[in-house]
């Protein structure tokens, strides 16, 4: 089936229409008209190819949300006109320990990724959201909740999982004092969902001018990271921090603000630990620093069953898909509140 | 009271015997005459002012092993004549979380180091096993198990629940996977343990020629990390590795041998975590990198009880106290196997 989407050609032209080709429907697969998809800062860097693995032509887009226009013979779970959501994977090796756990983004053969992937099956590269329909297995769909909104929502599939599946796995609960450094598409939702879950939450910014936008989107706490004073007021605080900063920083400030047997988790960084974190505060407090990579399907589908429950969405700017590379442009400067969303419809016109 | 012991009386001096005062018996006090003590490494480290906050004239040891020879008022765990260890604290708060938890190595107001620490109530600097005897509060007294050799059992009072605590905190148990990255003091020790746990039981080293000995201690496996296809053989798979090394080194090529959530713990090197660490094996396999500080007084008693059971010592070398300079020289150079014991016995002579 022959689709439109907006694709990079090479790392350096910018996004432009282009027509390809989506696979045969298999057995289990749904195919999804795309109504609206979030735009992550990853798509910007595999765009460029700063991450120097971009298979081209690429059609990014992972926070994808759309209605079932067809299913496969075996596809079961989901009916025609069902509001879905696909995110960052659309297929793992479903049998590995991880696999069998829910833990589908550590496949031990590698999940495979909405765009800038490779088919298990078929070898052929996968094309993301920035298009007119998807065809994916249903078993990496996810049901939106009724009634959301479904703008908002879509960065749920990454920003949103992203920051919730750190938030469960170490267990946080009403009382738990979880802090979060940056306030970005993952740091606003990162402050909504830990609020929501009955943590005090505390952000951590180097922008004065974000305090009020923090108090509306959940922070109880701003503290200037940049204010040593502010900083000793929440020493040994923090049972978790999530960092969602994407470039290298120092965190040395912030480990002795985790309480003992404290976690900061890195969600927002690929790259190394620089300046190079001293182990002090690791060995006089059993603190840790860890990763998170995503989320599960199981978990995922959690995580908006939560949001659809309190009613969370992400802040987005809705955009055309022409504007696209005028986006790209505003995110390189974090001109943006929360998160750029397009109106797939404006694909067609 | 007066007694003899072996001090440093400034950084740059060797150990001579020096006369000092140890407080007077306090109601909860037991009055240890010392037989035996270890030498560890932050003993030389301090003797020398390498971290910067020695105290001086600086008696040093914290692996010591006693007999009670007078007892406080309300001192009434032990008796005269029984056989007593003082390992690297001798007080806490003993009111904060942590202590009321049995975590008194983190005491919220710091624990007090069993020499150049500064005592609660009088403020007069601690004095260590390098001497004839120790005051100690009984609450920071261990007991012995019987039968067990003396000599050996010296060192397990820091090296052995310095690595006994994490392999208890990270729930290692029989089948799990632990590796060790270093094999001296501690890295001995760890191996020992760790295999008497029912643990399958890794050494990672640089000198091919540690394997026959390392495999004596309890290693089933030994992988030179300076050889890449060594490494390539054990990827994803420790759940836990104990980083005894004390000086600066590259983590990264162990942090891809870590199963998903698996833990690197340092447990030897206070400094910096350089060359940097990646975020990309954190991220991708959600495993921990992560600290530990000796362990707490139950769990030091749990760990003394466990070695009773399962007849572990520390390998020791014997040395009179009158070669304690020599004994710091060979330290340097890595040269012992695996510990340094003291016989006090030698001091009076
Ligand atoms: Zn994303
Ligand atoms: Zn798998
Ligand atoms: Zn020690
Ligand atoms: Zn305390």
């Amino acid at each position: 089936m022959k689709v439109l989407g907006y694709a990079a050609q090479n790392a350096t032209t910018p996004l432009a229409p282009w027509t390809f080709e989506r696979r045969a429907m298999r057995p289990d697969d749904v195919e999804i008209e795309i109504l609206y998809c979030g735009v992550c800062h990853s798509d910007l860097h595999q765009a460029r190819d700063d991450w120097g693995f971009s298979q081209f032509p690429l059609v990014p887009g992972h926070e994808i949300i759309g209605r079932i226009t067809a299913a496969g013979d075996k596809a079961s779970k989901f009916k025609a006109g069902e509001l879905m959501g696909v995110g960052c994977m659309v297929d793992s090796c479903r049998e590995c320990s991880p696999c069998s756990h829910g833990l589908e983004q550590y496949c031990e053969e590698g999940n495979i990724q909405t765009y800038n992937g490779r088919d298990r099956f078929d070898s052929q590269t996968t094309y993301g959201g920035y298009s007119q329909s998807i065809t994916v297995s249903e078993d990496f769909v996810l049901r939106m909740p009724e009634g959301m909104d479904l703008k908002g929502a879509a960065p749920l599939l990454c920003a949103g999982i992203t920051t919730w599946s750190p938030l469960r796995h170490w267990k946080v609960t009403k009382g738990s004092k979880v802090a979060v450094i940056g306030l970005g598409g993952l740091g606003h939702m990162a402050l909504k969902l830990a609020h929501a879950m009955g943590a005090e939450v505390t952000l951590f910014t180097r922008s004065p001018g974000k305090e009020a936008d923090a108090r509306r989107l959940g922070a109880h706490h701003v503290i200037l990271s940049t204010r040593p004073e502010q900083m000793e007021t929440v020493k040994s605080t923090f049972d978790l921090i999530i960092d969602t900063v994407p470039y290298e920083h120092d965190i040395n400030p912030y480990m002795p603000t985790l309480t003992l047997d404290g976690t900061l988790v890195f969600v927002g960084l690929l790259g190394d630990v620089t300046p190079p974190v001293s182990t002090l505060p690791l060995i006089l407090g059993r603190r840790t620093v860890s990763g998170s990579c995503i989320g599960g399907i199981a978990e995922t589908q959690e995580m908006l069953d939560f949001c659809g429950e309190h009613g969370i969405t992400a802040d987005v700017e809705m955009i055309d898909i022409q504007n696209i590379n005028h986006a790209f442009e505003r995110m390189e400067k974090s001109d943006v509140k929360y998160r750029f969303v397009i109106d797939m419809g404006t694909l067609k016109a």
